[in-house]
């Protein structure tokens, strides 16, 4: 694992460290932008001075101290968080599951990438408990709803990206200065209760369903070390609007897997997303809405097309009617108490920082 | 008008101001959190600290500066930004536009306070012009979108209140706790793209039609000060779950009024909506999401049940079909570049902050 992160050693103030194989390289020694407990001032400073820090990062002769000696932060401070809706095959399967006599695909959805506000609150590090949240559920055979434990607890397998230049209101981002304001990505897991989402999502969308957690791995990649695994995108059709037409160069060639309870349960790849991150920020901003240092954007659940690369629990089991069968000899349709999820990407030798968190009452 | 809010004299530092007539009350004499650019630190402190500051400001004797000698600034760092849904006649007659052959309400709107995050970043204070946003927008008769301005461009009149005291993870507030953690209202004004909405937000929501700019006022009205103006809410039927059945006493009777170029085209009152500021606040924590200090929480466009008392043009003109006639022959169905908007709203003689925003392109 390469990247950013935010630690506390024995006694020390949280400070800035690079991640290297099993340790963490402080990297206080570097200036008063890695002093902090948290990498905004870093992310705030642009693309020149990241990939400086990066460089110096990686070859710095600092205290190395081992990972499990560590406390890992959340590194940054969230401003707002963004969750999209990118990928095709996600879209596809939630649209065949949840009406499935229409057209799985909403009429905008190939026009712009959808996405909503999520809480950025709420966005907490690796390792975080997951505590299985209660709210509104009506049961198909109810006349109305309960306040309940939730039934059907899910993940949702994710790729964001964090802002760190600002942008001024009322000026939109094109897509091709992407690299100018987005610092790094992360891996999420994007926590989901379908069974509060489904009874209160509409006409305003996701709330509660998503609100009780969204997990971040504690390492963010800078965005230079992608470089080499950028790849071009799966072809538009329709051609995006002008304004969201670029960007299409910045698909990530990220191997992902899905570990439950030890066990890999999906294995994906996230250049299949239909609408890149440089669009997905070109969307934000197109309305004049300013970026902040510290949004984050995640890509929503990235499925593939074939059987075992889904990025959910909702869609490897069919919405519950074909179980995941553990080596164990247990089944499951959704997260049970105990449970614990860990999800990972790499690109060629790069792993990205994972994400893992475990299920309790 | 009453409140705290945020200020820069001449020369100054942005400090903590008590707003008193046509005048500033400087109070950053009265200790360290009163001398900072947000009310976030006093916020933090509780409401026995809160009570006391109000008293002390209502009655210290700093220098006064005078109100067209000041910059007002956005009075407190917003956390998360949450907007509801929260008024039974605004929700009617958008239902009716939208759905005319379909009960007007949605399944889940009588169970529980409909809402969902908005865009904290673009939280603006009173006085920051609206730059019409452009966003995709699909015409009724055209076979795809197109990138434009938007020609529906309207205002929503809400109150909104504001978090002070932070709650814990998995842990939820219920509404008899609401004073414990509301530090004090605001007015806010939710402008909306409706052109932009009505093609974005199927299935996740509101996003960009409404992520350009929310404007509050740049006065925080203290949760204390308005006390003997609570009532009773309306009767809900059914009644709501336990865990969203306190806090019905929290209605308050605040007239309002929207001024559109100098004149009022609307005129309501707080006190109709359905669902109240504490089981708004409970049911944002009622799945162990937590409160920030800082979290901003609108009631949602405040409509009251006769003609005249709609809190948005879209309702008040009948989506455009029945144009306002202004004094000087001009007619609008929603906001033209120039249109100055202002929301007031008062408690016997307790007035809150306006919210005034001026469009332009």
């Amino acid at each position: 694992v390469s990247g950013f992160g935010v630690f506390t050693g024995a006694g020390g103030a949280a400070r800035v460290g690079w991640r290297d194989r099993d340790a963490v390289v402080d990297l206080s020694a570097l200036g008063d932008v890695f002093e902090q407990p948290s990498l905004n001032a870093l992310m705030a400073l642009g693309r020149d001075v990241w990939n400086e820090a990066t460089a110096a990062a990686r070859s710095h002769d600092g205290p190395r101290v081992p990972l499990d000696g560590v406390t890992l932060h959340l590194p940054f401070e969230v401003a707002d968080y963004v969750d999209f809706y990118s990928s095709l095959e996600h879209a596809t399967n939630m649209g065949r599951l949840f009406r499935p006599d229409a057209d799985p695909l909403l009429p905008n959805w190939r026009s712009l990438p959808v996405g909503y506000h999520g809480r950025a609150g709420t966005v907490a590090v690796s390792g975080t408990d997951v505590v299985r949240p209660r709210g509104q559920i009506k049961l198909p055979d109810a006349d109305a709803p309960v306040y309940a434990p939730s039934r059907r607890l899910d993940l949702e397998l994710e790729l964001g990206f964090v802002v760190g230049v600002p942008s001024t209101l009322g000026e939109p981002v094109p897509p091709e200065r992407f690299a100018d304001h987005v610092f790094g990505v992360v891996l999420v897991n994007d926590w989901s209760a379908r069974d509060i989402q489904a009874w209160e999502y509409v006409p305003l969308g996701p709330f509660l369903g998503k609100s009780f957690l969204t997990s971040v791995s504690a390492w963010v990649t800078p965005l230079v070390l992608l470089e080499e695994h950028r790849v071009e995108a799966p072809p538009q059709d329709p051609p995006a609007l002008p304004h969201l037409a670029g960007g299409r160069d910045w698909a990530l060639d990220v191997v992902l897997e899905v570990e439950l309870n030890g066990s890999i349960v999906s294995e994906g790849n996230a250049r299949s997303l239909y609408w890149t991150m440089p669009q997905q920020l070109a969307h934000v901003t197109s309305n004049g809405a300013t970026l902040r240092t510290g949004d984050l954007m995640a890509s929503g659940t990235i499925s593939g097309a074939t059987r075992g690369t889904e990025g959910s629990l909702i869609e490897l089991t069919r919405n519950g009617a074909d179980p995941l069968r553990l080596p164990d000899g247990s089944e499951r349709a959704f997260l049970e108490d105990g449970d614990e999820v860990v999800l990972r990407g790499r690109a060629g030798s790069l792993e990205l920082g994972e994400v893992r968190g475990r299920v309790r009452s």
